[in-house]
């Protein structure tokens, strides 16, 4: 009895001698079941406790006492079987059957992918007259093509060339109220890494960061694959036009708390993905001291900050920390030229970090992701040359700004509004006057119905943990003009074939 | 007494009573511990519990509660540091000082690293004539140069053109006598992710690999930093000219067992790094029998399958594994362009894999590593003209055979022997005549006054676990012929003022 007190005043008030005694019984019985498993004889072949049943085939095979097929670690084993998300399952559909304006005018158009095509012409016409000299670049002074420019090793985090032009051309697409430092940056071979990376660095696994939803369902894949960082949805509602609230934040990191999460730090896309919204100085002033008093770190991917159209202003939250109200050092920007320069191809991505930890970590785990370096020769001109990065970047605006128009304008005519956007290449659609019952079930419904009656594969906001049901991203950078007619018509008769 | 009595059922004959009472009691202590914590009102900033006293500095800029500069995680806290392997503390002095033949002559020559410049003129007179035109490569039947053939989205495991012409390369160049399938393969974005990624899908974290040592040293990093896989060092003899023995590989993994740890696979390099020795078709059939038995996972980095200039024949485990005696879906082939190709700045790298799961797994994760399709573009062209790979391979061949004769002819003449190695961009050194002491203390004083005296870069024996101390790897396939001599009365120099 003697052990047993001092537990009892531990738990007092908590059920006393009740829970004194059955915490221990439990204790015993897991501490039994424990040693038992430990005692028992290893099986002959240790290692292979998670083998299946020999199959007839692998048997053919095997040897000496061995008891099967060779497997696959536990973590890759999920990777290794179909998406379950719906916004992968529609990216395969159309892969099966693509929808082409000539070829096949019956395929399944594709609105999943944030990809442009608006500025081909542009990209086209300077890659004819640049790309060799790009790639032959002299590094000497005595000129001439040296192909140990391109062919050596170089720094894994890039270039001081390819940094130096990126701050540049950074702050000039971010409206030139904020600079960068070279140094501070890390070149990775893409978005996706830049944002897997800074995960890693900012947050050990199980650890958790809050993220505004609805938002991008790459992020699933991005984050939790290999760093097993979890993501908290912080759910934002069409009556605030999808914009996160300190208090919402506030309310999530306490309710993450209270299940034991450990919070590392909020991640925001800026302009938000899939809301397309832009958010202002003001939030991004409260999101920054929210961190700030919650002792967090802040990720701001503005991967779209360059594809803004409408009137809002973009502000970076580099800006924002470097206004001097700030521990700055909390704060990591993630950029690349998938979307502002439709260069998906290139895998160019960014880490900005105000942290000298994380550079150096970044730095380091770059031999992972490193940009090529013929790709950073490219960029080096592509970004060096000021003036077509500035028609660039006008007829982009303009171009979206159009397209988005008539998007959003065909859909109003079938009475469907969109949420109100200025930046992204997509728009973010209240379909949920076309749902069958109002619920997630419902929404998926109408994506499989989009899909294989309408033969549009748009994201449904389930995809993106948006908790009102109805929404779909559709992205329409990559459509022609004349394909708008085709999917308003398709959709159109969907919805006839609903109500009839 | 009840709830003890069948505790001590279990432990009968480990202790008896004395375990059952001391086994309780420390359990209520940390029992007590865990609810004490529980109970106490959380700190003002439960999250900060690893931060560090606020600083001077960083109060100045912190607000409300929080209470001190925001972390970084605690596994990329050591990333953020200074390297502790001479590896990298090599590779980073040269970067200090490195020699020029002209503009420096007393810098730091680089012996470090493996990288060759031997056929330059080959690959300049290639890309010269041929880089355009890759990268303009027709995408239409109605011709002409389109840049979404390079801008857009593409499978991130690599256009099926590339694979094609990495599977003929590959057949060809470890001797016609194995074909690769394009769909058991993943094209990456670098050597280094390629290990990385096949550690994540064969092992989990806290699993191990069995690896000969030495090993090259850069698997610590490819391999730990992140998937938290672990490398048992299986350590193989200069008597042996340091090739392993199923009988070191059974001892190796009969230790590991009983140490706890789960052994999932041996990783090994052929040609072997750092030695260069190359294995023979006995010796990877036992490895395989082995690996079979016991059922684990083969990987066989054959990243230098191409740079093998003596008379031995190279075989790859992939010829092995498909001759029909074993169950080939253990087997896993590592291969890129850095060391064969002389492009590490290309950041090419293969996986070939002939577990299903493991490609399906692998494909998935490629989003943080694929290749920019600029340089897939380039490789489909590099690839395909056989011509040219036919005489870039000849020479390169024939050219490390020259350096290397040169080199270690050069060290024969100062009484310092060398392996007998067959492949690689390196010869292993036996400088153990230099050491004042023969240890591991002994080899890294040598180490240091070579980089710092002799103004020498040379990776000792004890970065890649050689347990014989006095053996360095030097790397001679980027020195000029006239260089030689320059290393060589460097090292003379050093052996005299020991010896005097």
């Amino acid at each position: 009895m003697r052990l047993i007190v001092p537990l009892q005043g531990v738990v007092q008030g908590r059920g006393g001698l009740f829970v004194g005694s059955l915490i221990p019984c439990c204790l015993f019985y897991f501490l039994q079941l424990y040693l038992k498993r430990r005692r028992s004889p290893p099986p002959p072949d240790s290692d292979s406790t998670e083998l299946p049943r020999t199959s007839s085939r692998s048997s053919l095979f095997t040897r000496g006492n061995s008891i099967g097929r060779v497997r696959v670690s536990s973590r890759a084993a999920p990777l290794a079987k179909p998406p379950d998300s719906p916004y992968y399952i529609g990216l395969d559909r159309v892969k099966t059957d693509p929808y082409h304006r000539v070829t096949n005018r019956d395929g399944i158009i594709q609105l999943g992918l944030a990809e442009s095509t608006l500025c081909f012409d542009l990209l086209q016409r300077w890659m004819s007259e640049n790309l060799m000299e790009s790639l032959m670049m002299q590094s000497d002074v005595d000129g001439g093509f040296d192909v140990s420019s391109i062919a050596m090793y170089q720094p894994f985090e890039g270039l001081l060339e390819v940094r130096v032009a990126f701050a540049d051309f950074m702050s000039r697409i971010m409206g030139g109220n904020v600079s960068f430092d070279p140094s501070n940056m890390v070149i990775t071979a893409g978005g996706t890494p830049a944002v897997e990376v800074l995960a890693f660095c900012l947050a050990d696994h199980g650890n958790a960061f809050l993220i505004p939803s609805p938002y991008y369902p790459g992020f699933d894949r991005d984050i939790k694959f290999r760093t097993g960082v979890e993501l908290i949805p912080v759910h934002c509602r069409s009556s605030d036009n999808f914009t996160v609230t300190v208090s919402a934040l506030e309310q999530a990191l306490s309710q993450a708390r209270k299940r034991g999460s450990k919070v590392s730090g909020i991640l925001f896309s800026n302009p938000s993905n899939p809301v397309g919204n832009i958010l202002s100085r003001e939030t991004l002033h409260a999101i920054l001291s929210f961190a700030q008093e919650k002792n967090i770190h802040v990720i701001s991917d503005e991967i779209f900050a360059g594809s803004v159209y409408g009137d809002k202003e973009f502000v970076s939250m580099a800006e924002v920390a470097a206004s001097g109200d700030f521990d700055k050092s909390r704060v990591h920007i993630i950029y690349g030229l998938s979307k502002d320069l439709s260069l998906p191809g290139f895998r160019t991505g960014v880490i900005y970090s105000f942290h000298e930890d994380v550079v150096s970590a970044a730095k380091k785990l770059m031999r992972f992701c490193s940009m090529p370096v013929p790709v950073q020769r490219i960029l080096i001109s592509l970004l060096s040359d000021t003036r077509f990065i500035e028609e660039y970047m006008a007829a982009h605006r303009q171009r979206i700004r159009d397209k988005h128009f008539l998007f959003v304008e065909g859909l109003k005519q079938l009475g469907i509004p969109c949420a109100e956007s200025g930046g992204g290449l997509y728009c973010w659609v209240d379909m949920s006057s076309l749902l069958t019952s109002y619920s997630e079930k419902g929404e998926l419904e109408l994506f499989e119905k989009l899909l294989s009656v309408a033969k549009i594969n748009a994201t449904p906001g389930t995809a993106c943990y948006c908790i009102e049901p109805g929404w779909f991203r559709c992205c329409f950078t990559a459509l022609a003009d004349e394909d708008i007619p085709v999917i308003m018509e398709r959709i159109k008769l969907l919805a006839e074939s609903s109500t009839s």
